[in-house]
């Protein structure tokens, strides 16, 4: 008997036929004596619909209010799936993020997990009830209803396996893995049985969509094991999806990489100019995070004559606000030449954790997308992946020519 | 300045315009430097939506999960109307019935309200800012969310009102006051300027749909003065609506009949031949108060040869329920020689404060229902109202011979 915590998201939800499923499932499982806590998000389609009100009543909607919205959406799944497991005569109890309590700061839309009281939950399960915790929520310490950002729901499950100590966090999808890339762009990309969670890491936050960025954080802080699954398969049969390790035993049968990731979702800001001295990083992106906007890739080359240019990059939504703050600051915090920014820009990754003890990945890559004509806009590197930024017209044609560079169709082999 | 309670309905607040438009009326009374508590119920159709979803699972959802799904629709307008009021430049701050916290008992779907914690609104107002509170629903000393059950949002805006001592509570709905009867059953219907809130408690109970019975109930317990308007008119130009009166000085300046009111949401059901002895009434309306039904008229007749027969009514909702309970308790609680039912039937009542010192209103009524051939089924009787079951089909015919025969259509003359 194991404590498992099971995310489904939108799509798994997304009618009460889906909802009836997720019911089966769970009394699937909950017939082979597990312990289960289930956070589902809300249906697909329900948290656009009801921002999409609040954004036509104002352009610029009040967070707090715009949390309280946004929050019904997953209320409304748990009460059903509640209802739908009770019809298969199983006990189930529903949870708002408030009624758990999962504590977070009051950074509306956007906020973290401080802590969550186990003790309803652990009634619940001492007594065989199936727990229902609504995923994406919480509340700050004067009872105002949080949400946690796009994708939250998994940062909710995660936090959960954390806090109650589960065998597993399994987070179930409309994808059966963590592919080699989107099979959408490359049909002979290939499910990976297993991933790192540094790999992972630099997957989710270059913009894979299977699991959010904060998720797998918190699952590496907390050492929870994670699995990807697909919603949709029968659970008889099910395939083991994609688990996200953290030990590093196997490295020697480890790919030199692991996959082609990219995220389209990208701004390139260029502050051209700026005086070559210490505390000019932070004089510009200080003020870009004090307005609570999230910064992604920073480069910054080597300055000549006293002065040198920086770039960053921002989601493309943050991206006219950003303009916005520099322009304010511009003349008071640092002094430029010039800002200068493109929206129409993507970035591609190679992925791979084997990438570490290996040399001349860099220039297999480069190679690769010169042969296409490919100009690179902006690099960045880290111990195990390689970014850059391009123009957003050929990121297929990148993904395709990296995936097949590193070979990644076929399963992996022993380096050499 | 006064301190005013403004519930809005679900038509009211029916659409993304709508919401706008009552955000643009509470604006005008906020110019007018009142301090406002909103109570809006759920965008219409919303309720229908939410509690069908969950009636498509399961036929008996699990109560205390529909009222967490079921809260949803207040939540979503709380905070899109607070962002409308924003967008006009005032300072606007939402609460669900948690928030606030307006504690109820356990009773879910049909929860009372036992204490509200007015800490929080008082804060917002003495600094200016406008009071959104989430009607119909409120939270149990457990921290479960509940539901005062339809019509619900009436009583949580009475209750705020009671709480705060507001000097008004203003019910905006989509008519704009009580008429002297449905205007689509009799067109000569007319508005009255003021009713009692003994002639309003007893056309509330009788199904006049303006407002629900136990914010009727909330109004004269605690006094609080309580207004019936339209939300549609143009608040500058707006008719005062209907007053709800607690004083009787006037008595003699009133009508003697101020409606007639109806409900087609009846069901009889007769125990016939039961023993004629005390304790009879108890045992069988007992087990079906047990049950959480609620019974509305309750008639038994002298009894012969040691026998009564004893008759009630329940909403038809509950009718097949209240059958099996009276099935189940057959021959334990009290012997029967038989239980029939009929919900095809409905109940017609003509409502006033005059008729206490008049007589001959019974015999007028039952005379003007014989002239057309009406058969009453069940009689009942209060200090100002007389109620009569008789066939559904015959409602609108009886509706009408009766406003005419009191001569409703005319403004009240004074009795002689």
């Amino acid at each position: 008997m194991a404590l498992i915590v099971q995310k489904y998201g939108g799509t798994s939800v997304g009618s009460i036929e889906r909802i009836r499923n997720v019911a089966r499932r769970v009394a699937h499982f909950h017939g082979q004596g597990h312990q289960l806590v289930i956070v589902p998000s809300a249906m697909a389609g329900e948290t656009n619909r009801l921002l999409a009100m609040a954004r036509e009543i104002s352009p610029d909607p009040n967070p707090r209010e715009l949390d309280v919205v946004a929050a019904t959406g997953e209320q409304v799944t748990i009460g059903l799936l509640a209802i739908a497991l009770q019809e298969l005569g199983l006990r189930a109890r529903s949870y708002t993020g408030g009624q758990v309590r999962i504590l977070t700061d009051n950074s509306y839309t956007k906020a973290r997990i401080l802590d969550i009281d186990e003790a309803n939950m652990r009634r619940d399960l001492a007594d065989g009830t199936i727990v229902i915790v609504a995923g994406f929520q919480g509340v700050d310490a004067d009872g105002n209803i949080t949400t946690l950002g796009r994708g939250g729901s998994d940062t909710s499950g995660v936090a959960l396996a954390a806090a109650l100590k589960a065998d597993e966090c399994q987070i179930y999808t409309d994808v059966d893995g963590v592919y080699t890339t989107d099979p959408r762009i490359v049909p002979e990309a290939r499910r990976l049985d297993t991933v790192t969670f540094e790999e992972m890491l630099e997957m989710a936050s270059l913009g894979s969509k299977v699991l959010q960025i904060r998720s797998v954080e918190f699952a590496g802080k907390y050492k929870v094991k994670l699995r990807v699954l697909s919603a949709f398969d029968d659970p008889q049969s099910a395939a083991e999806g994609t688990l996200i390790t953290f030990e590093e035993d196997d490295t020697m049968e480890q790919a030199i990489i692991s996959a082609i990731a990219f995220n389209r979702d990208e701004a390139k800001i260029s502050v051209m100019g700026v005086e070559d001295k210490p505390g000019i990083a932070h004089s510009i992106v200080g003020p870009v995070a004090a307005a609570n906007l999230d910064v992604d890739m920073i480069v910054q080359n080597i300055g000549a004559s006293g002065h040198t240019d920086f770039s960053f990059t921002v989601s493309r939504g943050e991206y006219l606000k950003t303009m916005e703050v520099l322009a304010n600051e511009r003349g008071k915090g640092f002094t430029a030449r010039e800002i200068i920014g493109d929206n129409k820009v993507c970035k591609v990754s190679v992925v791979g954790i084997g990438m570490r003890s290996h040399v001349g990945i860099a220039s297999k890559m480069f190679k690769a997308l010169a042969d296409e004509g490919i100009n690179i806009q902006m690099i960045s590197t880290s111990e195990i992946k390689i970014s850059v930024v391009i123009d957003e017209k050929y990121l297929e044609l990148a993904v395709r020519v990296l995936h097949k560079a590193f070979g990644l169709e076929n399963a992996p082999v022993q380096p050499a």
